[in-house]
């Protein structure tokens, strides 16, 4: 199996979930920005030169969401995630999904308007709005982190990477705002386990 | 069973998976900007006062994706998706999660720069950059479907009713490019199921 990967990209997810499990797999690297992933061969695999891209003999295809559901199902063996039918199960997944569909959207208007466009194209109104939107999803994680070391059940899952990956990222960046208290105590909490610290070694884009 | 929806939204697609695995639900409408979904009743069941939530029991939650999931695990019995460990899992999965993580962030952009912001605080270049972003998306899906019927072993899926929504929202706002074919030749297709049109009956935004 190969992981391809830019450090502190949605890569990272993997990479992250990988040394949870224990699952041995190659690594090919990349800077954020590296033309070999633009190049003919990259493309083949993923046709947006985006990272992660995952391999695992013929199968080859993309999306950090769908790679990590991929290796529970198949490494997973009840690890990381309350069971089909069970108690928490939506909330999980609720969690899971969270992470791409309500936490990156805004955090995307903010690079745009941070990184991306020219100072003349930037809108700081929308800046200020991806802000407030954001503020109002940590606020709701925060609040379920309030008397919980963890997103769900109390115990550390898959949720806690997908959305703890986007915590690292914001707090990189400077866009993890003071509160709530415990979203940082929760991500300090994250970072101390040694798969989160292979994960992120090589700081951001490699 | 109670699904909380909004004609058009992203609560479309739960609807839209009820129908096609024919199971009874509870649907709780309202219209787009209802104040409603601000109640104090409504944000102790989704605090972003957002749609879809679906209420099963005393289990409630939110994430039109995680609630699709939810309910394949529920009442799917092996349909709607390949089985776990099969060949096309990994496309399956890629197909799901692209939906929200690569297709609607760009959206998102040309919606907030077409119609939320104020004209003064709009970016031509950010809707730009976004019509392009979202351009290559499609494109994507496009290939996939040039000689397939469905994103994954020509055979309907989930996969199809999350990103067929997105690309539903497009086409009713305008967004949807006249390219690729492909893309126009599956919507036609997937508007022709009895179920689809169930879940966007009423329009967009009720």
């Amino acid at each position: 199996m190969k992981l391809h990967h830019v450090p502190g990209s949605r890569s990272s997810r993997v990479r992250w979930l990988l040394e949870e499990l224990g699952v041995d797999c190659q690594i090919e690297g990349y800077k954020l920005g590296d033309p070999a992933l633009k190049s003919s061969t990259y493309l083949a695999k993923n046709p947006l030169g985006r990272v992660p891209t995952f391999e695992d003999g013929d199968t080859v295809f993309y999306e950090s969401g769908a790679i990590v559901q991929y290796l529970l199902e198949r490494f997973g063996d009840g690890r990381l995630e309350p069971p089909v039918g069970g108690e928490s199960r939506a909330l999980y997944l609720q969690w899971f999904h969270f992470a791409e569909a309500t936490l990156m959207p805004p955090m995307g208007v903010i690079m745009g308007n941070r990184f991306v466009l020219r100072e003349e194209d930037r809108s700081q109104k929308a800046l200020r709005i991806a802000r407030i939107q954001l503020g109002k999803a940590l606020g709701v994680i925060g609040s379920a982190l309030d008397d919980a070391e963890y997103l769900v059940d109390d115990r550390f899952s898959a949720a806690d990477i997908m959305t703890g990956y986007s915590a690292t990222l914001l707090k990189s960046v400077g866009e993890l705002p003071d509160e709530p208290k415990s979203v940082h105590a929760w991500l300090a909490r994250l970072a101390q386990r040694p798969a989160y610290q292979v994960a992120f070694a090589g700081g951001f884009g490699g």
